[in-house]
Parts: structure tokens; sequence; C-alpha cells
């Protein structure tokens, strides 16, 4: 297992128990051998993990530990479970004790990561309106490990990553009609910068690509077609540039998903959600994994939701979750064996 | 060849003398028996078409046809060109020689496919800067071939269709800002109305699902980002719904282009350009071809620009054109066939 390098195992949060994580990271544990998995724990779920297996055939060995170290030992013969956090295994029928179970998992999984008990954050999917419910006051688990970790939301950037492609979109969670006037140069250099940085740091790559979206169609054909282009994105990469990375843009998003082009950059740059998360679900989908970069911690989290629909019926696809731990493990060796380009 | 079946040839315009178009035209001519093409002929370009042939190796036989109804007689021996209009090959350098050839060519296949002396148009790839400069006022070749067929440019609806997608953008060349002002329910219900038709008369579906996407991020997620999605979209899909058409939406654009929802429609209605065209691209690459519909004459066009930087070098890659070829046979036969579902 490659995992042997990590200086410590993974932590996992259980995500929403009505949802697909349970059954998810119960199907990873089980492929970990030939899926080359890192070691990782759990924070609770020791019963909940059980019956969820079930449902996917697998027969879980458990053990509990009372030190997220000694889950190295015991992840070969069993899932190591840190914690005695529990609930009833109710696939599809999100309650309130499965949401409160789901934020204490998080909030554990995230403490332990943060303290550099654990080498890095996996966290299962949640359901933000259920969370909602019990008083949760972030938009979604990033600003939650954002916060946790000392870092402005802002300067918490989500990577999209499958086997194709990875994408970071500048601008999230908003209507269309808000992203050009939340876009500015000022926030694309800074944003990727951090992503330039954790490309080296936690990429293994010396001098990342980055390829930058126009905004407008054909990157808006010299102003004919907008001006976001002129006044804020040129000017973002030209800043970059100066800071000596390997920028190219602004580039006509259309065309720049396409394979010839993918293989020209290591990460593209988005203006947008649809973006960034169009071309990488076309390309990548039940692979994704969403990548919080700028964390003084790793975090990785699999790019989907809970599936309460199809929870417990055994069907839900564990590539993503099996990619997400793959990569946290591959980035925390990387970041432990880091030094700085000179 | 499928293509007996066809009651004329197709008409194929040159496109720019510089571009692509060309040597594409003449690697399609000698593809025809492995590519299964419909008989179809030039308008003008034989000196031209032999000598862009030759870059790219193929020694392409010539005859000049007086009528358009002889190319099929021509088309297995020979590429039949009809009339004399001509010009040099000078691969790279665009000139207004060439423009003129590529807006005459164009104007003569537009003007044979709507009087019905060609089956279908098949327009090679123009520079919308060159026609500019002698004085062409249309935005592109879709209006100028709508405007031929006495369409209003609106009603000409662009679909871009590959192996793995077929979508349709409903605004299309202006700044991302001003998508949210083009869109309304009208707008989207009668553009979804042409391609629902197109799709039932040229496409052999007479149940044709079409798939709707929301215009901000998971479809707005019920008003909390942006309501584009409560004002307009969803209100035109329950329009074309109680008009007999199979439409679901407004669908979060994300996941819809992911193997498994692309199974479960027809057609993709995208709101602008990038969202429709970066799956297009990152899919079907290529291989893409545009079409026209809602217009009385058949016309599609590979979804391609001149590409002057390696015109010439026998490098282009002819996927798009032989399948805008081969999409235009189709369909005409389909057409030919049609008889209203009753």
């Amino acid at each position: 297992m490659t995992g042997s390098a990590l200086p410590f195992p993974l932590a996992v949060s259980l995500g929403d128990p009505a949802g697909i994580g349970p059954e998810l990271i119960a199907e990873a544990w089980a492929r970990r051998v030939e899926e080359r998995l890192p070691p990782f724990f759990t924070v609770g779920g020791a019963g909940l993990l059980v019956a969820a297996g079930r449902t996917r055939g697998i027969d879980l060995p458990i053990e509990r530990i009372g030190e997220p170290a000694e889950a190295a030992q015991v992840f070969a013969s069993a899932l190591p479970v840190f914690g005695h956090l529990d609930a009833d295994h109710t696939p599809g029928d999100p309650s309130e004790a499965g949401a409160r179970l789901a934020l204490a998992s998080l909030e554990t999984a995230t403490a332990l990561s943060v303290q550099g008990e654990a080498a890095g954050l996996v966290t299962g999917p949640i359901a933000k309106s259920e969370l909602a419910k019990i008083g949760f006051a972030y938009p979604g688990q990033t600003e939650f490990v954002a916060a946790a970790s000392g870092v402005a939301a802002e300067d918490a950037v989500m990577m999209l990553a499958g086997p194709s492609l990875r994408t970071v979109p500048m601008t999230v969670h908003c209507a269309l009609s808000e992203v050009p006037g939340r876009l500015n140069a000022e926030l694309i250099l800074r944003r990727c910068m951090i992503v330039a940085r954790a490309m080296q740091r936690d990429f293994g790559l010396r001098h990342p690509r980055l390829a930058i979206c126009g905004l407008n169609p054909h990157a808006g054909e010299n102003g004919r077609m907008g001006r976001e282009e002129i006044e804020m994105i040129g000017p973002a990469v030209e800043a970059l540039r100066s800071e000596g990375i390997e920028a190219t843009g602004p580039l006509p998003a259309d065309s720049l998903f396409a394979p010839r082009m993918r293989a020209t950059y290591d990460v593209a740059i988005a203006m947008y959600h649809d973006q960034a998360l169009v071309p990488l679900k076309a390309l990548d989908f039940d692979q994704g994994v969403n990548v919080t970069l700028g964390l003084p911690t790793i975090r990785t989290s699999p790019d989907h939701g809970t599936a309460f629909a199809i929870a417990g019926k055994g069907v839900a696809e564990p590539g993503a979750m099996i990619a997400a731990l793959r990569m946290a493990g591959e980035m925390a060796e990387r970041r432990a064996a880091y030094t700085r380009p000179s």
C-alpha cells in the first residue's frame, strides 16, 4: 500500500448517516488493497458502518481506536473507528439525530486533522439543508473546515479533480447574473496564486501550468462580447506571469476542455460554477474529487451529495470516495516531502 | 452508399480558400466509400480543390457539372464541381479574392439548396472578419442562410451535434452579463418547439425528449441562487409539456452532461453559448456538427473554424466535415420520407 509512506492516517468524517457516505466508506475499506488506499479511520459510526456495509454485501470488521496513530496498524485487518459517536442506520431517511452525528463526526475529524494527529481530512457527503436545521451556519463543509483552520473563506479555494481534468472556479454558489460583479483582477490573481502554490506543494508540479478561461463566448473576441477579459482577466494573467507562474489566457472556454487542449495545462481556471463543473462531470462523473486548496490541512471529498434516493440499495458508485481517499494520501505524502522550489 | 436514397445531391460551399475547408472536402471525397457519404458537389474551386488535396497526398479527380443533378452519377469517380468560380491556393494567408470566392460559393450553394436543386447545404468554414471586409453584413453563415431562406434570424436555431450529445443554446454570441436579460419564457418555448419539430422531421424521433438546463448553479436551488428558473425556464417547460413535448427541467447543468444523464434525453437545451459548447467540445471535439434547425432547407457545417494556422499542413482532422456531410444526407432522407405524427 502506498499509504505506508504517510506520516499519519487520514481522518474520515461519516457524512449524513442516511446518505451514501457510510456505505461508500465501507466499500472503500473493502477495496483498500486493490485500490492501494492509504490508512484511514472514521470518526464514529461503528454500528452504522457495519449496517451500511451489509447493504453492499460487505462483512465489515471494525476496530475501535483510542488514538488516531493506532489506525495504521489496525487498517490491514479492520476499519479503525475513533470514538463512540454512532446512530441508527436509516438509509434515505434523514433525521435530526443523523445530522447531529454528521456534524460531530465532521468537527472531530477536522480537529484531528488541524492538530496534526491525522495526515488529512476526507469528508463524507452531508445534506446542507439537514445541517442548517440544527444550526450549522456555514454554506458548506469547505467553509467550516476553512474556519476551523483559521483561514478566511475566500482563501479556501475549491478545486475539482478527476482523471481527465483539474479545474477551479473563481466564483461558486451565486446566481449567474452576479458572476461578472463578483470577479475582479485581484480576486483572480489571489486565488490563482493559491492554486499554483498548492500544485507545487501538494501535487508535485514544480512549474504548474494554469489555463485561464475567459468569461464570455470566445473569450469576448477582443471586447466585442463583453469587456471582462480586457479589464479583469487579462491583467490577472499578466500579474500571474510576472509572479513567475506559467499562466495563459484568457482562453475561449468552449475549446479548453477538448482533449488536445487539456494536454497543455495542469489546471483550468474557470470563472463560474458551471464553466468548471460541466466539463468535470461530463468527463469524470463518479470519479470527481472536491479538494480544498490553501488550507494548512489537507482536505478532499467525493464530488457528490448524499444521494438519499439510492442510499442502502447497494448501487452507489464508490469511485469518487476511493479517489478522494487516494488523492488525500498522495497530497499528504507530497506535502510531507515538499521543499520549496529555489 | 446510403446516399443513393437521397432525392438530390448535397451542395457544399468551399469556405475560405486559405483555411482548412477545401482540403477537408477533398479528404471527405477520398473517403466517400468507407465513410458511406451521400453524393455531394462543391460550388466552384476546381483548381483550388486539386491543390488542397495534394497537400494531403490526395490525387483528386474533378468533374465539372452543369446541373446539380449530374453530381449523383459523377460522384463515384470524381468530385463534382458546379460552376467556374476559383481562386489560387494560398493556405494560411487569407485574401480579399479568397473572401469573394468563399462568399460567392456560399451564395450559390445556398440558392441551389433553397430552390430544391440540392437536397441540403453543407458550408465550409469562413472567416467572419475576412467576409466583413468585403461587406458581408451577417454575424455568420447561419444568419445568411436564414435570410436566404426567408426565415427570421431568431427562428433559425443552432444545434451542435456529435456522437455523444446534441445540444442547443438559447442565446449565442453575446456577453455573459447580457444572457439573463435576453432570456424569457416565450423565447425558450418558441425555440424549443422548433427543436422538437426538427427532431421529429429530420432526426427520426417521433417523441423527442428535451432536457432543459437551468441558468444558475444547481438550477438555482428553488430561487436561492437566481430566479430565472422560477420565472422563465420552469414556465417554458410547463408550456412545452402542454404542447405534448416530452420536456424536463429546469435541470442542474453540471450533472446533465454526465453519461447516465445523457442517456435520458435526445437534446439538451442550454441557456448560453458555453453551457452548450463546453460539453460538446469536451466530449466530441473534431466530430461536432453545427446544424441549423427551423429552415426550409437542410444546413449543416463542421463545428470548427478556418484554422489558418494549420491549413495546407495535412494535419487538419476531417471528422467534423465528414460528420456534417453524413448528417445532412441522413436529414434529407428522413425529411423526404417524413409524415407528420398523428
